[in-house]
This record gives structure tokens, C-alpha cells and sequence, in this order.
């Protein structure tokens, strides 16, 4: 399957500022990072169940929200970006 | 067709911060407001047309970025948040 995730760190707290580098390095193991609190890349049920668990380790769950989307086949979605373009190596969609 | 709008405006500036209630406000006209920078809902392709240059008429290019994801079958897709929770009323996904 392929996955969109996004996360809001809620930064307004020195805790909150220290979450935001955690789960960017968290989410970069599991997934591409297409821009700052965007990533995307396919993923097994499996990964996506240790990717969440180790997401709710992380984030303050009345502060900070992550929304995933799920896309069960890939050649159903494609991506359009207006401005700053992404990192030029990537190739994924 | 289904969308999925992300954006990320560069407030670091005066007029940075002055385009962030113009985008919020203008994509609020075209999707529903899933949580701070995200958006979703059904769109026709003319009306993506409209809401991709309203867009580029409100951001900086070189210092913010919006990406859109187009999901052709609604069926396909699916969301998942973990933390705060969307707006109670939502039943979009």
C-alpha cells in the first residue's frame, strides 16, 4: 500500500520543539520526505503498525496530530506541487 | 476526483504571515479543512483548475510550497490520525 503522512507538532513548548526532530527522523526511516511535514512512500501493514506505535511514542497526543493517508494502489494517485520544488533526486511519484 | 492539499508557507516574514489566512481562506472555498495545512474533498476537474490558480495567485513561490495529491477513485483511499482529533462533525473519510 502507499501511504501520506502528515504531522502537526504543536512547537509553542520546549517539549514540543524537541518532538518535532524525533519524529522527522522517525518518519524518514519508514518513509520519503517529500516536504517539511509531508511524507509518502509504500509501506507494509506490518511497517505501518510499528511506523504508528513508534509515532504515538513520540508525539503528545493532545497537542500534536498526525493524519495518514492510505492508498491502496498507487497507480491511483499522483502528486502536483505549486512553489518551492521538492528534493530534484526524487523520482517516487 | 479526491484531493489531498498540503501546504507550507514561509512565516518568517510580515507578508509570509499575511498569505496565511489568504490560503486558508481560499481553500476553504474548494475542501474541507481536515486539520491546520491539510485539506481534502471531492473536486471537478475544473474547479482544480480554478483552485490551483488561486493558489499560485496567493503564495510566494520561492518561499512556500503547496503539493496536491489526486486520488482518482475515492474508494481507494483512506485516513488514519493519530492525537488531536479532527473536527467532530467530519464525516468526509
Amino acid at each position: 500500500m502507499y501511504i501520506i503522512l502528515v504531522y502537526d507538532i504543536y512547537t509553542e513548548t520546549k517539549q514540543g520543539r524537541s518532538r518535532l526532530p524525533k519524529i522527522m527522523k522517525k518518519c524518514r526511516e519508514y518513509l520519503h520526505h517529500t516536504q517539511k511535514s509531508v511524507f509518502e512512500g509504500e509501506i507494509s501493514e506490518a511497517k505501518l503498525l510499528a511506523l504508528k506505535k513508534d509515532v504515538e511514542n513520540i508525539i503528545n497526543k493532545k497537542e500534536d496530530y498526525v493524519v495518514i493517508y492510505i492508498i491502496e494502489n498507487i497507480n491511483n494517485i499522483y502528486r502536483e506541487n505549486i512553489g518551492i520544488d521538492f528534493d530534484p533526486t526524487d523520482n517516487i511519484l
